[in-house]
């Protein structure tokens, strides 16, 4: 099975999210936040009061794996639940002051990886990685739409 | 917390990947292999006998996730594994029949999910896409082999 193909762009995405999210590890390690957490935390910090059902949803993260990561997010003081008023059964998340300042400090980690990825690049090089991401983002979410 | 700035790369990079993550699970849905599942699957059968823990490392994932996949892609008889002759201690792993064929199959998948992320789109914008990610996951490897 070693022939080789032209390199399909779907493993070229998965091989810079892979490479990216090793280098946010590499950052995020000393304040014990995995990715997965990271990436919840940042959401509800900007997207306060929705349930762990909608986040999961959006955000394409598995019933179980995202229960953990609000888990292990609340048990280290960075969010907190209360009791949906509209849905007894559901309960809406919010950032504590502790998850607050993480967010603001992930976000000069997220400059700093933003910094090294782009490294070497151009400015005209950029704004055509950014449109074309976001176009492909787009034709995936029109497919799925109508599906 | 909703002010607008410039959005990062890192952003960008993770809604392309779950875009495609989500397009990808459409379809391999009805083959009960979920998206952690077919990339072991298809690293094994591109990079035959390789442990477990070479495959975790390389792509990135971490040891728990690695054990699950690998436990629900040998019970669904996708691949097999075989003591290490040289470290008793580590196994081996192996593509089976149906395994070799679920690749094939999903490498048409991954066709029709690249067709789709990449409609409209001229061969000058994907060359220039193609440049652009290999040199950021260039950067990142570099970056993290003197760390």
């Amino acid at each position: 099975m070693r022939k080789k193909k032209t390199e399909p762009v779907d493993k070229l995405i998965d091989d810079l999210a892979r490479e990216k999210n090793r280098l946010l590890s590499f950052y995020l390690d000393s304040y014990s936040l995995g990715n997965g957490q990271y990436q919840i935390l940042t959401h509800i910090a900007w997207d306060e009061g929705q349930s762990q059902e909608f986040i999961a949803k959006k955000r394409n993260i598995d019933k179980s794996a995202i229960g953990k990561s609000v888990k292990r997010l609340i048990e280290n003081g960075y969010i907190y639940k209360t009791r949906d008023e509209n849905d007894k059964r559901a309960f809406c998340l919010f950032c504590t002051e502790k998850g607050r300042e993480t967010v603001e400090m992930i976000g000069h980690i997220i400059f700093d990886v933003d910094q090294l990825l782009t490294k070497g690049f151009s400015q005209e090089e950029m704004d055509v990685f950014k449109n074309i991401t976001k176009r492909m983002s787009q034709n995936i979410r029109d497919f799925l739409l109508v599906k």
